[in-house]
């Protein structure tokens, strides 16, 4: 049985995840899709709007057969480290190919930009370096630098300023790294940039765009398969509301105003010098967005300074943060019959443990998994009943 | 002008208290009474029913001429250093007396048991460690040492298991390290007893009585003179509800929860061997009580509890509160034209610093103390709108 893999957040699951799911599968010949997901918390620093498992159910709906946890560690990181986390566990559980969307939609640019960069690296670092010092900022340095090699080696590239173009790159990177056996593949995404809003002429929609639609009250149907519809619909029954920032502010408030400014910068990916700003600002916002309003400026964009919030809700130090190298374990959120056939047959290829309950592991790593979980639980206790140890009591999902 | 000096918390002002105001100040002849009262959390580890302002603006109203605020270092403190700090205060604002409630009444008895125990030191401990070995708890193990002694040195002694003779002790003992001028008088408790509940025969009930009649959402306005009444009438329809460690259940659960086990022994007062038990009952409990009950063991006492969950609520740590000796500041609560008075006169004579304007002030104990009313004030924006800079901004109240 040949698997492909694939990198994601599903949030929530739509119609664009369904094509890249079918598409995989047709281009790669594959017989089981296995998705390493993004936990309780997203790489772009937020909780997710539904927890894991309804998900992870989402997904096992919609043509995927496997889904794995992409621990805190990584599916909270930057594009560099999020990618070698994802694709770490995808050559560990066996894939042979791994399929990204992208702006691109074709791989050979990946393949050349990855090549580039990685043959002309001290040349590139240089550029940096030189863009670094007429005052640019780093992401603009790292533009520069890629555009002036570029200019000095002609080719085709991808277009390194489009998000799935980046994460693309960064898996390519990654999986060189690895010196993994799997094969990269890219789908091209149809019908939505990444930050569109929705638009009711078409089938598709951004994940933002639909979540934007959700707390306006918009009706979404149009742009999820059915019972992933049905999930999130069961979900907004059950809890009212869905999980955001929003929500979490009075949590996420209490925890930054309860630290001295020093004991800020304890907590992962917090600079030194925004922590006065934190307090701040925490002291006199009534909502989230107020808050990231008065927060935002040019040296810290919205993402990043989200990542910072995370670890500040969760606890999470840069102590805690910065022991792991690479994953040590593969956590299972759910499986169709074929993707538990496809485990029982490879199993004893799988060099690392295979975790389907969480009770019984003792791992530094994990521990953070269940942090984050217990965390996203207790925000969950501001607007309905909910139970705390989930990680601990859920099994893997069986469809 | 003579002044007296009380240590109290009036939570909330009733009618015990305007006794014992009235009382202090017909006893000793003083023309002002000075009271040292608690901020926002009290000495049995808990937030104040109603804000520091509020109980300031009672006392003002019923007697008192300056209320100063007992830092939170002392304020949460066992009853050894929670007198140390009241009465260094009452003593460095120039208090020629300081009056206390107690369920003895006349003050030798006190005076010598205060001299048997200091005088007898050695034995004292020598009792205690006795006690101990033989396997009783510390409370315990100073009863008997004390009833040892006392069958040693017959005479007339206080009786050291009522809550108010403790803390009447203590006082003593603590003016007496300081070699303080001030002169010990006690006014005898009536008609309630601590923990009685109320009775609405007498006009006289205990605040842990009126405090449970107003969490039943009886009428208290029996046991309250008439403004104090008002006052938290006033606050009841301005918020609807009191404050609590009810109320505060979500953002202590979270506090709880957002650490390691390690990292909650960081925090003042919190006992090694707690930490486990802390996370495990937070997860599985609803309310503070279900927790509180869960918690309780004959090792933790529900106030030696409190105290933990008080820092651990706030975030202060042991390093934090282990850094202070003796009160560094006198904070203006408020006071009335004769307390003004009192102050303009013997301004010059009083040596340490008379703080009304605390955003002017760099200290680190105030800090605690600003950092304290944060969090008060955070724990009030959960059920009523609030501002958070509440001590920066609020002047000393005067009547």
């Amino acid at each position: 049985m040949q698997a492909v893999g694939l990198v994601v957040e599903y949030n929530p699951f739509h119609n664009g995840h369904f094509h890249h799911v079918q598409e995989a599968k047709r281009v790669t010949e594959a017989e089981v899709a296995i998705a390493v997901m993004s936990g309780q918390f997203l790489q772009r620093g937020e909780p997710a709007l539904v927890d894991k498992w309804t998900r992870t159910k989402m997904a096992l709906a919609s043509g995927v057969d496997l889904v794995i946890e992409l621990p805190y560690v990584y599916s909270t990181a930057l594009a560099h480290n999020f990618a070698k986390g994802a694709i770490t566990l995808l050559d560990a559980i066996g894939c042979s190919t791994f399929a990204f969307g992208s702006e691109q939609g074709s791989i050979t640019p990946f393949l050349n930009t990855v090549e580039l960069i990685e043959s002309n690296r001290a040349q590139y670092d240089i550029f940096i370096q030189q863009a670094i010092k007429t005052g640019m900022s780093y992401p603009q340095a790292l533009h520069y630098a890629y555009e002036s090699l570029k200019l000095t080696y002609p080719n085709h590239y991808i277009d390194l300023s489009q998000p799935n173009n980046i994460l693309g790159f960064h898996y390519i990177e990654a999986a060189n790294a690895l010196q993994s056996k799997m094969q990269a593949v890219t789908i091209q995404r149809i019908e939505a940039g990444y930050y569109d809003e929705v638009d009711y002429q078409k089938h598709i929609a951004s994940a933002t765009g639909i979540r934007k639609a959700l707390s306006d009250g918009q009706d979404v149907s149009h742009f999820l398969p059915e019972k992933p519809y049905t999930l999130l619909c069961d979900w907004q029954a059950k809890h009212a509301k869905f999980m955001s920032w929003e929500v979490l502010w009075p949590l996420l408030k209490y925890a930054i105003l309860r630290h001295t400014p020093e004991q800020l910068t304890a907590f992962a990916d917090v600079q030194e010098g925004i922590e006065n700003a934190l307090i701040k600002h925490a002291k006199t916002s009534n909502t989230y967005t107020e808050f990231m309003m008065k927060l935002k400026s040019k040296r810290y964009t919205w993402t990043r300074l989200q990542r910072m919030l995370t670890h500040i809700y969760t606890g999470v130090t840069k102590e805690q943060l910065h022991a792991f190298d690479t994953p040590t374990y593969i956590r299972l959120l759910g499986m169709t019959e074929n993707g538990q056939h496809y485990l029982s047959t490879y199993k004893k290829q799988i060099e690392l443990p295979l975790i389907s309950r969480v009770a019984a592991v003792k791992d530094a790593m994990l521990t953070l998994d269940i942090q984050a979980t217990t965390m996203y639980a207790i925000g969950m206790q501001l607007f309905s009943p909910q139970k705390i140890d989930e990680d601990i009591k859920t099994p893997p999902i069986r469809v």
